[in-house]
C-alpha cells in the first residue's frame, strides 16, 4: 500500500497550485514565443551511450507519422542489428544503406576505410538533396570526418544546401566544432556510469 | 568528386596498421574481459534531448530482437505521438500504458497528480515481476520521484527484486541519487545547444 499523498493538506494543496500556475504561464509564454518550423541539423556527440540509439528514436518517431527516413551507417558494418530488424516493418518508410566495413581497429586498412566512407557519402548526399526524405540518419559520420576519411568542408556545404524542411541527425563521439557550429540541436551524452567498467559484456537487445 | 584519401603514402600506411592494430589488441582484452550477463538497470537522465527517445531506440532494438517489452509513461498524457503510432506496429510485442495526466504545470493539482503516479506505478510494478518481458520502459518515473509522487524507497525495492534478465530504462531529468547509485548504466543528456533558444518551435515528428 501506498503512503497517502502529502497533498491532503489544503494549504499545501494551494501552495502547489499557485506555483505550477507560474509555472505555465511561463511555459505558455516560452511556447507562444516560438515560431520558427525548418529542418533541424541535429547532432549526438559525447562519450556517453545513447548518440546511435536516441537517432533511431527519432527515427521511429517520424515514421510513426508517416513520413519517409534514409539512414546511412558509415562505419559499422553490415552485422544485424535489432534496431535494423526492427524497422524492416517500416520497409515503406525508411530507406536503410550500412555501407561501413567495421570499426577502424577492425580493418586496419585506411585506404578500404576511406573509400567505405566516400561510398557512403555518395549516397548520403543523393538523400540530403530528396525533399520525399523528411528525416536523416548519418550514423557515425563524426567518426569518418574526425579521422579525415571525408572533406569536412564538403560535408557542411551539403548539409547546408538540403532542403528546408528535411531534418538531419549526425551521430558519433568527437563532433567537428564546424559540424556543432552549423547545427541546431547538439545533445553531448556524458556516461556518468557505465556497466562496461564492472565487467558486464555487450548484450543483444542492449547493445546492438 | 572526393579528394584522393591521404592513405597514397605508404609510410602513413604503415603506421595507421600499426596504430589501428594496437587499438585491436586493446579493444579485443576489454571485451574479453567482460563476462557478466544480467539485466541492467539504466537511467536516461539530465537536461539535453534525447532522454525518452534513446529508451524508445533501446525499445527497437529490443522488439528487433523478438524481445518482449513493456511501456509505463509516468507523466505524459493521452496524446498521441509517433512512437507510440510506430509502435503500434508491433503492438505482438509491446505493451504499452500511457498513465499520466499530462505535466505537473498543466494539471495544477498535485492530489491528481499523486494519483495518477500511483496508478501507474501499480502497472510498472506489476511488470517488474514479470520475467515475460525483457525491457521495461518507466518514461519519466524521475519526474514522480523528484516531486516525492512516489515513495523511492518503495521503487528502488522493486527494482532490486526484479527478474535477473530484465533491463530497465528510467527516463526523466534530475534523477534521484539512490537511483544513480543503483543504476550499472547512466548516460547525462547535456543540453549542448537547442533550437528553442532560437525560436523554433516543437515540431511533429521531432518532438512528438
Amino acid at each position: 500500500m501506498l503512503p497517502v499523498a502529502e497533498g491532503s493538506d489544503p494549504d499545501e494543496e494551494r501552495r502547489h497550485r499557485e506555483k505550477m500556475a507560474r509555472r505555465k504561464a511561463v511555459q505558455d509564454a516560452e511556447v507562444a514565443s516560438k515560431r520558427i518550423e525548418k529542418g533541424l541539423l541535429i547532432v549526438h556527440t559525447g562519450p556517453g551511450k545513447g548518440k546511435t540509439t536516441a537517432a533511431f528514436g527519432l527515427l521511429l518517431r517520424a515514421v510513426g507519422r508517416g513520413r519517409r527516413a534514409g539512414v546511412v551507417q558509415f562505419i559499422k558494418g553490415a552485422w544485424d542489428t535489432g534496431e535494423r530488424a526492427a524497422l524492416r516493418r517500416f520497409d515503406d518508410l525508411v530507406e536503410w544503406h550500412t555501407m561501413g566495413e567495421g570499426f577502424t581497429w577492425e580493418t586496419q586498412d585506411r585506404v578500404r576505410d576511406v573509400t567505405a566512407c566516400e561510398r557512403a557519402w555518395a549516397v548520403a548526399a543523393a538523400m540530403l538533396r530528396r525533399d520525399d526524405l523528411s528525416l536523416v540518419v548519418l550514423d557515425e559520420l563524426n567518426i569518418a570526418l574526425r579521422y579525415n576519411y571525408l572533406p569536412e568542408d564538403e560535408v557542411l556545404r551539403a548539409l547546408a544546401a538540403r532542403p528546408a524542411m528535411q531534418h538531419v541527425v549526425v551521430t558519433g563521439r568527437n563532433a567537428r566544432p564546424a559540424l556543432v557550429d552549423a547545427a541546431d540541436l547538439v545533445t553531448e551524452m556524458g556516461a556518468t556510469k557505465h556497466h562496461f567498467a564492472a565487467g558486464v559484456r555487450a548484450q543483444e537487445g542492449i547493445e546492438f
